[in-house]
């Protein structure tokens, strides 16, 4: 399924080359004013051909808003905004219903679906879903935003060349404004280059390379979440797998954190005023799946971009035989970098679920 | 909250020094034969003071069947299980509820719970939940089983120590059997020495330690899982965070992956007769949410035992001033160990609700 | 929350006078050939303005499908249909936002949403939100069909005139095909004239007329359903509620059987050549909350329309007193009869989930 | 599935013949006093054996609470009570597996779960089930009475014996107070000996009678529930119709609304001080799915007791052949009387549940 969360839920449909993609939010509380200009903002965000490290495919991702606001506010029915699908070159997908794409679900969505699903473009499992998603995660922020919340990421990695780790027990609010508008988000901008450069290479060589983002939940008020399955990891796991290419996460200290010693990473607890803090956040943030009012920090690994210009060996599912493939169409040579807005946009509908579910928000 | 799935629901009940904890399992297919002498050999691989490497806290956590069952079958009524709660020791956990141990949840918890939840022994969020847990696991993997579907995990790591890896394209199965009834699971048992050596000197030194677990599930058939939000990842990260100690997951390449490019990190297809097949395994069996028939391989991050018996900075909630806290008590050095039959059953309840959803159990 | 089902999940969205109204529908087997003419047909039925006894405001209700449908078959993604709102006279409902309606969702919307939900033509409580739930039923009730399973009903009563009741042990397939086809839907056609007489006499002193609509879904397998919450019972009478003006729900005998003997009321069961039948009906296909293989009939309260021209009391919410209301604009005198095919297409959303969930579909 | 509810959930288990039945209740607010001794003040008012109207089978029905509640004040984490199954006579129900008794759900059960249902007394389909729907009733109206809402019902027919309505925009505490402890409530005392006598006779007859109950929940503030599918009546009737033998539920004026004109069913508003009232209560406090503030009133239909000791016409499933069957064992003539406190525990947990949902708790 393609809905997602319980006190304030997300449906999203679409198709990669169908006639629109979009979302539908139910349970967003009323009265909130919504600034569509930086909703857009965030779009352009995730949007391809900003940027030469992405596909020059143009997409005009506007959003319609069909219901749920009024005045720029929302009304508590449920919002719905559509994106219209343009620009779209079908032909170009034509093989690959019998020949399955390496690394893309074109295989098992055939199973799953009988091979009645839509595959040109990936349909339902393009990355081009994720544009409602940030639309979702772009309302949700403004409603943060105005409680204190700020969301940001960055590219922690690209293959292995590494940004700065966020400083978890404190995030500047400049830092934080910056990435959350920026379209090659990095806490050491001076990266920025060499990162290119990787990109560049891989996609002048025919390949695509890997890449992680670090988030960070700041201004989260402490007692939010849940023990056990409804806690706060379980819950951004959930909506943040829902992300193509997201092959792994980790809170805090992480896979890291597995190889320390507990009086390395237990974080001491300490009173700056009234406030109760910790002198680290190995815990990112979290703690038996409840917030401690530090900053959430996650991470997440994104795989590199399974669609590769160079011949790929797969099979005919037609003729039941091995065969090659050779994919073409325009390609992310690096999908970590526009998953950025993404991450935090899937943070932003989890985190006002969690909220609106201890009634937080 | 403290239930999961869909097709297939778990519920959760119980604190650690309460009367008993437990589990209602609904939704299971009836007429499904359930050995009860299997169900107690995987309850005993997790149970403490069956190793020296845990806790020498010991319990009888043998589960009485109240509904159900009848003649050892499953009747498609919610199955609740019980375990009874014995010998614990409330007064070691006397200054807890004003002092926060660090990296567990007393402080989180007693915000979230305005001070109500029942703080002895860790109440709702103690690693004692797993027990129902492993419990639904054993029921659910025999369900699989009879479906030709293996489950079984190993201690990836212990610190730095690590055991060999999974070959997730072909897994012995006799490796499969070995592992799925071993208390101390590793791939190489040729490292188990210096694994318990390590885990020992932590422990000498009021210390704990960390580790990571793979885990495999074969046999899955292709075609299960759903795009988006309840892909298998998503399925099987909201369970496993749902238990204590787990701060990543990562599935196939994982992060690993995330440093490759495109063309190392793609699995070509094959067919195998008529079976479609992938040459590596970096998907870790899922595509698009969906299995592809693959072997599905991930692992976890287990953080070090919170508790340890060193001195450690806290505060004093009562008097909201800085203060140090002594943990007494019993506790395993390195959860992980441990870890490995609870991730087990919790892949074995995330895979009979996948499989029942899609009609495929 | 505007959402139903959980096998298959519809969202509906949209407010009476907004941009567009619509649907998701998540969870449909694909390969699903849908005759967007047999939508259309059941779509006209709701639609007003296509009978004299409902409200001449003309409404071009075609839906839009935005995706999930390839070659008019279902690929499995969800589907998402689009009815745009044109021909909304927005000035007829001015005053309604401080001096709520009698009988209307307006105050108590406006207090559940801080007054910031849309008023205008009733917001997201209207009966224009049936449409896009009578277009999920239109798709439903062609799998349904395919399956054997046809859905019919027809007004019970206007007021105090009654038509006759469903031999509910055998239903002829030429009354369910001209129900389910029929503007007007009765079992005994000559009552027609009496009902509309009855319904243009309210019309005239302007005031409007309740009503009773029987439900009938013929050819449901036996054991489908669950026992306590998950019964059909449970399923039908959840979504039936979410139908603007329905007040009350009965299940065969219903509340006539409350004032029977067991012996009279309790029916026997006898084998029709190989299947297991029952004489009588009074169980109404289910027993437990499980199909019984019988037709499964219920019956629904629909209130009088609450918008009627005469002068009414209420209140003024911004000054706090009472005052009167003059209701203007356009309404049916009897909602009953357009809510005929909403009651059937909620009970084919209901049929393809219960269905669906065990795998009988 | 046996579960319910989103805010808070509860998770009924058991089988009528088990070892014990019970529930798990998951979401209640920490910090709640509990008095035990209302739990049983409730659970006696259901128990068999406290009146001659109902069956002479002796319960002990006491809970035991195995989590959720420490020094009687809930502690947030899932609340477990357990009921211990005594004094089954099984043998009575031999003949019931090949020989399904009319109007039970043996029939359909045995299709369900493939012949490997618990038939004997019921199994989970047992009106024995409602015990710890009971409890968990008693649990949420402390929580809601703590509140200032009260909740109570009453007989309010057995065959055609009628008790008077509630004056449902005015119910005197009192009134509420006696009914919620009454084992055989009425508003007008003065009709229990007759409708006794009623339900003595069927008893001598070998026959049973039903009855209907009319609810009302007093205090519940406006502006709870949702319009569409999460509104009032959905929630209530999906609760409702988990009860074994209601067949019919209507809210407000209901199905004798369906016959009224707009003009006698619209309930005028009126300002009673600084609070909204209306002058009549025909929408049952309900409108849109929204609490109004006023009494929310709803009746049920119950159906006679299907279990009679008069010879029954069934089929022998093992032979595909007709037969008779004599029903042995005991069993209320009523049902109506003994499920007063069921329905009034329904609507509690209901009431519970959607006060969480909109943070009104």
């Amino acid at each position: 399924m393609s809905s997602w969360g319980n006190a304030v839920k997300i449906s999203i449909f679409g198709e990669s080359h169908g006639k629109a993609i979009g979302v539908v939010i139910d349970g967003l509380p009323a009265g909130e004013p919504i600034s569509m200009e930086e909703v857009c903002i965030q779009m352009a965000r995730r949007a391809p051909g900003r940027d030469k490290a992405a596909t020059p495919r143009l997409e005009k991702d506007f959003p319609e808003i069909l219901s749920g606001m009024m005045n720029d506010t929302t009304t508590g029915a449920p919002l719905c905004a559509v994106i219209q699908n343009t620009n779209t070159r079908s032909q170009d997908y034509g093989n690959l219903l019998c020949s399955p794409r390496p690394a893309h679900a074109d295989y098992t969505g055939s199973i799953r679906y009988s091979g009645f699903n839509d595959i040109r473009g990936g349909g339902h499992f393009s990355g081009r879903l994720t544009a409602p998603l940030v639309f979702a995660g772009a309302v949700c922020r403004q409603i943060l935003e105005r409680r204190g919340i700020k969301i940001a990421a960055h590219i922690a990695s690209v293959g292995s060349i590494e940004d700065e780790r966020f400083n978890s027990v404190s995030i500047p609010d400049d830092l934080l404004d910056r990435l959350s508008g920026a379209v090659f988000g990095l806490i050491d901008q001076s990266r920025e280059e060499s990162m290119r450069d990787l990109i560049e290479q891989c996609r002048l060589s025919q390949d695509s390379i890997g890449g992680t983002i670090e988030c960070a939940v700041v201004g989260f008020p402490a007692g939010a979440g849940s023990p056990m399955f409804d806690g706060i990891e379980n819950r951004i796991a959930s909506i943040v797998f829902g992300i193509p290419a997201v092959k792994g996460i980790e809170f805090g200290s992480g896979f890291a954190g597995a190889s320390l010693r507990g009086s390395q990473n237990n974080d001491a607890f300490y009173y700056d005023g009234d406030t109760v803090r910790t002198r680290t956040n190995n815990h990112g943030g979290i703690l038996g799946g409840i917030s401690s009012g530090m900053p959430i920090i996650f991470r997440v690994a994104v795989k590199p971009t399974p669609s590769i210009s160079r011949v790929q060996q797969t099979v005919s599912l037609a003729d039941k035989t091995n065969t090659t493939l050779e994919i073409k169409g325009r390609h992310d040579p690096c999908i970590a970098v526009r998953a950025v807005p993404v991450i935090e946009a899937a943070a932003a509908v989890a985190a006002v679920n969690i909220l609106a579910e201890v009634n937080k928000l």
